[in-house]
């Protein structure tokens, strides 16, 4: 018996991935999560049907959310993240040795638990003396949180489901107010290829808030379209101009996509997607 | 009723696209030949089963597949195209008012006509003035020709079947004696996501020829991994160093995918790719 998983990404366009067996599979409290062993792109976190992240190709995605504000920050000495509950992003926060302090807003502990369990690649860093895991709702976490957060990195899910409050203007109102007076916000924000409108709404809010806001992009082949963006919106730094190109460079912690040069070539957009946040 | 298109671009993962209707299909002298109407991705060019170029994507690889050399080379006159037969490719290049003649070898006249029936937003240019089309085989071609082209582009389908010997040293070989002393040879190069032992042999390959020799990529959602690699192989020009930037931002035609920031960042390669071309 073949067993196949489909991702519909828009009605009529999709992936199919062979899939070995199940591993995990709950209806949590907000969402239906599980785990399942792929054929080619090992394991695989899998949110009400949508490939959250799988061990082939997450090292983009977290490499990318990660170390590009982190090496243009000047002295990133405490991180918020909200979402994130496979433990990717921590994984390669811990890597740099400045930061003091990693906070996690997850909503679903479920997502926690099981990555914990079938993820060790990813959630391996979640005992790590540094972080801090809250099981919570990031939205009110921002509404009474106060400026003291020199990066926030927002690793949600799609906006649907919990997450859809994520991309309005409330919210990223409340993560400015986060960040100190110097302090950088990125977040995933979609396929560029497919979400126009909604790339263009969320970065035509960001722009309202922050003083500098740019999209990066890098492929990534499980998610819609296997072309993905990132909002780097932040109140002081350019992402270009204060790169700390030595520090990256001089890095102790080896990378499979991140480098001082993709770091720059990720801002330098196609046509298309300069037209979408022009 | 409902209709779907799978791909597998590896035995255990692939794409699915929904289609309205098949429009042509023919089993010509060399492989099967399809062009399927997707409801998603507009019409779909198919070659032994194989994606070969959608109308909604089509325009990442074929912007980058010609601007990159073209705007590279000061004096681009004579181009050789081997493959091509949707017309993409010659579309682009007819936009360049400074190329004088373009000549193209496609081996399958069954995928030229099918384009010209089925794409013309592919195919519009294939009746242009100073293009010139060889029905036969490019291997073949390259053989006999001499040097006397500016730039030849192997726009040719993946290794297998017809395109196996496109990616051999005897060819690459002739490749480069067709060349001017200061010519240029661009091609697909397939993706280094996932066939990374066909890369890592080609650009071998390529790198005891040509004395200059770089990877470049893009995101392409309908071909295997959505990310694409293309070799730039060169007698004398670097794709950054000769880069005519102020010609590529006065350039009179629109692009949808190039301008003179993604010709920059698509050399700027992600760490596994960097290993691969080392």
């Amino acid at each position: 018996m073949e067993m196949w998983f489909y991702e519909k990404h828009i009605p009529g366009a999709g992936i199919c991935l062979k899939i070995k067996k199940t591993l995990y599979s709950k209806k949590s409290k907000y969402q239906e999560v599980q785990i399942l062993e792929t054929e080619e792109f090992g394991r695989m976190l899998v949110i009400d049907g949508m490939v959250m992240t799988t061990e082939r190709d997450e090292f983009i995605y977290h490499e990318m959310l990660v170390h590009v504000p982190i090496f243009t920050h000047p002295n990133p000495e405490n991180i918020l993240v909200i979402g994130g509950g496979d433990g990717g992003t921590v994984r390669e926060l811990v890597e740099h040795r400045d930061i003091k302090k990693i906070t996690m807003v997850e909503i679903d502990k479920d997502v926690i638990d099981a990555s914990k369990k079938f993820l060790p690649g990813l959630s391996g860093q979640l005992n790590n003396p540094r972080f801090k895991l809250i099981i919570g709702d990031g939205i009110k976490y921002v509404k009474s949180s106060t400026g003291k957060f020199d990066v926030i990195i927002l690793d949600s899910s799609d906006p649907v489901g919990p997450a859809k409050e994520l991309f309005s203007r409330d919210f990223f109102k409340n993560v400015y107010r986060c960040l100190k007076p110097d302090g950088i916000l990125v977040a995933q924000t979609e396929t560029p290829f497919m979400d126009k409108e909604v790339i263009k709404k969320t970065y035509k809010i960001l722009k309202k808030i922050f003083p500098l806001v740019k999209l990066y992009f890098a492929p990534i082949p499980t998610y819609p379209s296997g072309m993905w963006s990132f909002a780097f919106a932040s109140k002081k730094y350019d992402p270009l101009v204060n790169f700390d190109i030595e520090r990256a460079m001089d890095k102790k912690f080896p990378t499979k996509y991140y480098n001082e040069d993709v770091h720059r070539g990720a801002f330098m957009l196609p046509e298309f997607m300069k037209r979408l946040v022009r």
